[in-house]
């Protein structure tokens, strides 16, 4: 990709209320931009990364016999009447009436949409289990959204569904995506730890969140420092210093970031809104259900908050928006510009991504957007073009090295 | 794919408002539910088939150089009011209000974001051309829902926008988004012909639109006998049996799907909105834009709508969902499980789509379904097992042959 079409609209300063470097990061790197309080633009930049983490998300769901769909982000009223929650949820639920003055919201989960799917096709446990997620943009009207992508007002999650006809059945499951969501934040750079949690507006019987430890967290853990207990606070009520309540260690708190939660929902709206099926024995029951969440947009900003400096972001492998960032010194040199050209179609050839600053700007404008941006690799095309030779920068080593330009795919 | 897990709720018969056949095998085939009036959710099946399509439009848009970003569909008043449409536009806009009462409208089109995202970053003609797209969840209150995806009030839309310094420059970049919309359309398995149309609310200097001819379009194409004039009845006001404005020959009339359109929206945005560039000449001028649009969700309807009997689909081959459709008559039947389950590995381990029947249903309930889904090959797995055979159905020729397992791949 060129980056003259590519649109990266980088910036010397961040703007005024990005108080977290992720946030001052991904402005001034061009990833997004702001519309409004807590409503952002995904620029090409920050959305190829976006789709990284959705296409992970994709193949691990996948493989655990998970299926996507999309559903509507306008839900009428009457869909939320039948669950109970059009009026215990507050003003975070923006809601809006239509030219006939039918009332609908926009949706901030789908617990009702899912199972007004489901509900007519689930009649027999023999259609059980099923397990359904989409990747979809959210929405709630967040009294103080803060922190750019961290708590806004628009933002895209995925959200799956599962259906059981036992609660045991229920347990598998929640395991099975539990062990996914593990993977799925390896994969885009983040250890994360699981924390018990309150079920909050969603209901339930249990739930459990997935955090990444930060300093710029909104959460704050309590863990043990002795046995595996780990627990929100806000589930917990714990303080620093306390006995764990499994083991009498001593907790101790930290800040994370929720990217993840995963919710035993139970039968709560499965009865409310009359999902049933004939089980086993002959009898009709309200299904059991799950459901599971990831922010990815949350999911990019953590990342960012992670692997990164003051001076830019230093992408994890898998998620980074080009591999390789291409910088001739002058564009306009015959030389470097055959050298960059050559390598541009190579690269491109080994199905490797190419980023190349085909910029009429000056080198050092040129590198100060390369740290910000912050790809894998660097190759710096300059004057020992013309004796075969270019610059290699590995961002996460920091290492600088001249190769002959045949060596620089090997080194990839 | 097992198709057990994959959700695909059949119907014996349509909902009794769809008028369509493609409406109606839409919902009997499990690709779509609706939530309410013009609004769906897209099940696994459907899904799949726009995300094709969608991939099919990132192909080719990426081919002429145009870059992928994604604009929220909450946008604030303020901007609709900097562009002069706050108050024009109609009920079809979808307003509400935040819990501070801040007024916003949900996205129809984009021209005021996309001007807010790029008007600091574009100061001088080198930034320029410039063309972004976005594949993206739109709003329109339609006073008359109707044909299920063709007129509806939330739907998938890929909206691009261009940037350039003159109207020359524009019209080159019409014509390159216009090849590639030829381009999509045909992948998409629909012939489309380029009409010229009024430019409506988006408002400009010139349009066109890109239509599917069927009986069941709610526009009437106005053209040509003898020259290639075409316009949208709308524009030209001609009826049928009048003269042709460009050569004198007959005017016949069409029904038409429109799928897609372009406008050259000229300074209409840039200049309200002060988006503006300093030329080569070194004046300070608004820049000139177009826009692009493909209705995502209505192209999966025309699909469908040109591609089907009353019993089912008969996929085009590029965005059918799976390719082969694997039907054991008895799967609880070892030989059919031993061969059914090879043949669902090496399917998979060549890259080939499959979706795998693997319920508990009789034999003529999988034939109807499969009939009703339409994947081009079909490869049913009875009592010929044991001699190590299978019926392979061309969906499209409608041939069936008997074949040896192992001729099956070469056969797709």
């Amino acid at each position: 990709m060129k980056q003259s079409l590519l649109f990266v609209p980088t910036l010397k300063e961040a703007p005024k209320d990005a108080e977290v470097r992720s946030h001052k990061l991904m402005s001034r790197a061009g990833l997004v931009k702001q519309v409004a309080a807590g409503i952002y633009s995904y620029l090409p930049l920050g959305y190829r990364v976006i789709k990284k983490i959705e296409n992970i998300i994709r193949e691990e769901l996948d493989k655990i016999g998970s299926s996507e769909l999309l559903m509507p982000a306008l839900q009428p009223r009457d869909l939320w009447e039948e669950s109970g929650r059009w009026d215990k949820y507050g003003p975070e639920l923006m809601r809006l009436t239509d030219r006939k003055d039918r009332e609908f919201c926009l949706g901030p989960t789908h617990e009702e949409i899912i199972t007004q799917v489901v509900r007519d096709y689930l009649n027999s446990y023999k259609k059980l289990p099923l397990a359904l997620y989409q990747i979809q943009t959210k929405f709630r009207d967040e009294m103080r959204p803060r922190f750019g992508l961290m708590r806004g007002r628009e933002f895209i999650m995925k959200d799956a569904y599962s259906f059981h006809e036992t609660e045991a059945e229920l347990d598998e499951w929640y395991k099975k995506f539990a062990q996914a969501y593990t993977t799925i934040f390896a994969r885009c750079g983040l250890a994360t730890r699981i924390v018990s949690s309150d079920v909050g507006q969603i209901g339930g019987n249990e739930a459990d969140e997935f955090m990444v430890m930060s300093e710029v967290g909104e959460d704050t853990i309590t863990y043990c420092m002795s046995c595996s207990y780990a627990a929100n606070q806000e589930h917990s009520g714990l303080e620093e210093g306390d006995k764990c309540p499994v083991c009498g260690g001593t907790i101790k708190t930290a800040k994370g970031i929720e990217v993840g939660n995963i919710f035993k929902l139970g039968t709560k709206y499965s009865e409310s809104m009359n999902a049933k099926v004939i089980n086993k024995d002959g009898q009709q029951v309200p299904v059991v259900m799950g459901c599971y969440g990831i922010g990815i947009s949350r999911t990019l900003m953590a990342s960012v908050e992670q692997h990164s400096s003051d001076d830019g972001i230093v992408w994890p492998d898998e998620i980074a928006p080009f591999k390789v960032h291409l910088i001739p010194i002058n564009y306009d040199n015959d030389v470097q510009k055959e050298v960059t050209d050559t390598l541009y179609q190579e690269l491109i050839e080994s199905g490797i991504e190419v980023l190349l600053d085909d910029r009429k700007e000056r080198a050092g404008v040129k590198f100060k957007d390369a740290d910000l941006i912050g790809l894998p690799f660097r190759v710096i095309i300059g004057k020992d073009a013309s004796d075969g030779k270019v610059e290699f920068v590995d961002r996460k080593q920091g290492e600088k090295t001249v190769l002959p330009v045949a060596e620089v795919i090997n080194n990839i």
